[in-house]
């Protein structure tokens, strides 16, 4: 059994055969990357994505815009990438990066380039940009405008984003473990404890995970994005009317936010109703629950507007009337006009069907 | 709708009818009451205390001390106490303190008072000191120091304490998500990220979540307290020599540390074989696994000082010869001595159960 004493800062020599002692990583930003590695749906998103499309890096020259650990840059150069550039800001990965592409035996593939990738210089254009860039929301302490950066400077013409699009989703939900049992904490009502912790949430969104029964309405679109086409003015300011319908007459308790991303037509959902990831799902809390009614549309306008510090978007929501602002085609909720529209669609479909079952009754002919 | 507009900060107006502008709690602190406040094996560990033992709060003056949102105090008054003190340090908590014996309709039995306990007056002894004062490994971060003050202060003679009986539990364990998979990470080598995560914990212990197969030995007893007896001067030191012995062969990665507590013989237990608590288990890491052998006894001193700041412990560690200490009677080991001992008491327990029976047929006869 090793001396364990937790008295003394922790020496190097503990830990040997490595250049362990080159580390220079806060044990936060480990932490963030523990978090991440242990996301197994994260982890499998990318590594399913890569594994069902090996055409895809084959012999490619692939760019992945912050390595951090090289995960992703080892299982490019494990799909038979003839290069991969590990791009990483964080100077105090670097060593860390580099012992992973020794111990997995891809030195000569994977080459580390320490810096922005704003700032770095390639040898050659890239056949594929892969990075994991996504932050809670999306877009909060994402890297987006970076990945955008990359792709203008060294992505080929005909060239492969991966994932290739994007998009942050919204409903109605409940929050129980803000609004849920506090008028009653096993017998002791502290109401005002749980008020308190929801008025926390006025300034930012809280990050919790939500169960597919908390929803209180379909998830609408807030913003899409083709990561082949975005560019950064792009991300300035996303402004969303929507309107979302209740499934249930209920006290809706917030909007909850979430988001897609897609790897060659392969899905990858952050929303409730997959099992949980290291984003878990962003909601703007209600300081108090509101009443909504099944079928009553509910409309609002989300304003995300990026902050002087880049990396943090400043949220707004404000309650619209819903006879007042454009429905999509195929709203669900209760008004005349999205009635009508959704018949119509519906009786299209019937159409529709029927003629592909007397096609198909035609050729079995 | 309500707007909520997460780029201003928090305006009080928007949550109404009580004294919410005036709880000036920082939301860490407040985290930490709502952390403690959803572990509900702490609840109700207290409420079912409380509940099976009315006659000995019915019509008594109880002391609550570090009373924070006043839960304990509400179950206290609810059980029919006469009076009860809540004393609470921090200033901030105050208001709050005062919303929750109005909401809950015990203005007149709660009386809080605002201070240290070791600075405050009560106008009377009281007859019951109750307190949720543990920490990680039962005394970091706690103040079990405040709470002996109190009892020597206020309780009466032969006055009661909630709880009455406190132990430090050690065992062998495996640590997975510090030594788990980074071998492959979806098959990706990361060990040396591991290995980094691991020499976090050689200047503090882990707080995570094991199972109850991930403990490679039996639990022994590192410390014991009573709180009816237990001094300031006990908890400067706990120093103490232990044999654990292995229930397999295997690579031990850590020392898991616990707690137990006791409320009128009721033991809440905060070991990995329980459903887990907020406080987790604490878990003196080991650098690399190191190889134990079923049976064969694992010799170790551990030692907790109190630090220049009182609310912390460095912890020590340090390997002995299992061959040169004391072990406790009972002792599961291989060694002759041990193997002597129990067989001892196993034919002790054998002719004890013998002459029970011959005294059942007696008494039948």
């Amino acid at each position: 059994m090793p001396t364990v004493n937790n008295m003394e800062q922790a020496n190097g020599h503990l830990v040997e055969g490595d250049n362990i002692d080159e580390y220079f990583v806060s044990y936060e930003d480990l932490q963030v990357h523990q978090i991440m590695l242990t996301d197994r749906r994260r982890n499998l998103a990318y590594k399913n994505a890569i594994e069902d499309n090996l055409h895809e890096f084959k012999d490619k020259v692939v760019l992945d815009v912050g390595a951090g650990t090289g995960f992703l840059s080892v299982l490019c150069a494990q799909a038979g990438a003839r290069k991969v550039y590990a791009v990483e800001a964080s100077e105090g990965m670097i060593p860390l990066l580099k012992d992973t592409c020794r111990i997995n035996n891809f030195e000569e593939v994977i080459q580390v380039v320490a810096g922005k990738v704003e700032d770095v210089e390639l040898p050659e254009k890239v056949d594929v940009i892969i990075s994991e860039w996504m932050g809670f929301y999306l877009i909060h302490e994402g890297m987006l405008s970076s990945v955008i950066h990359a792709r203008d400077k060294f992505l080929q013409p005909g060239g492969v984003m991966v994932p290739n699009k994007s998009s942050i989703k919204a409903c109605l939900c409940r929050v129980p473990s803000l609004y849920g049992s506090w008028d009653s904490v096993d017998g002791v009502n502290l109401s005002h404890v749980g008020k308190m912790y929801r008025r926390r949430y006025l300034t930012e969104p809280a990050i919790l995970v939500l169960e597919e029964s908390d929803l209180v309405s379909g998830q609408v679109t807030v913003a899409e994005f083709d990561l082949h086409s975005v560019t950064d003015a792009d991300l300035v300011r996303i402004s969303k009317e929507m309107v979302t319908v209740p499934k249930e007459t209920c006290h809706a308790q917030g909007i909850c936010l979430s988001f897609d991303v897609s790897m060659f037509g392969q899905t990858f959902s952050t929303g409730p109703s997959e099992p949980p990831t290291h984003w878990k799902q962003s909601v703007i809390v209600f300081p108090d629950g509101v009443e909504v009614e099944e079928g009553e549309g509910v409309a609002y306008r989300l304003i995300m507007t990026r902050t002087a510090n880049p990396r943090r978007y400043a949220i707004e929501l404000s309650p619209l009337e819903a006879d007042e602002i454009e429905h999509e085609v195929g709203c669900e909720c209760s008004m005349a006009r999205c009635r009508i529209i959704s018949a119509y669609i519906k009786e299209q479909e019937r159409l529709d069907s029927e003629d592909n079952m007397e096609t198909g009754e035609e050729e079995e002919n």
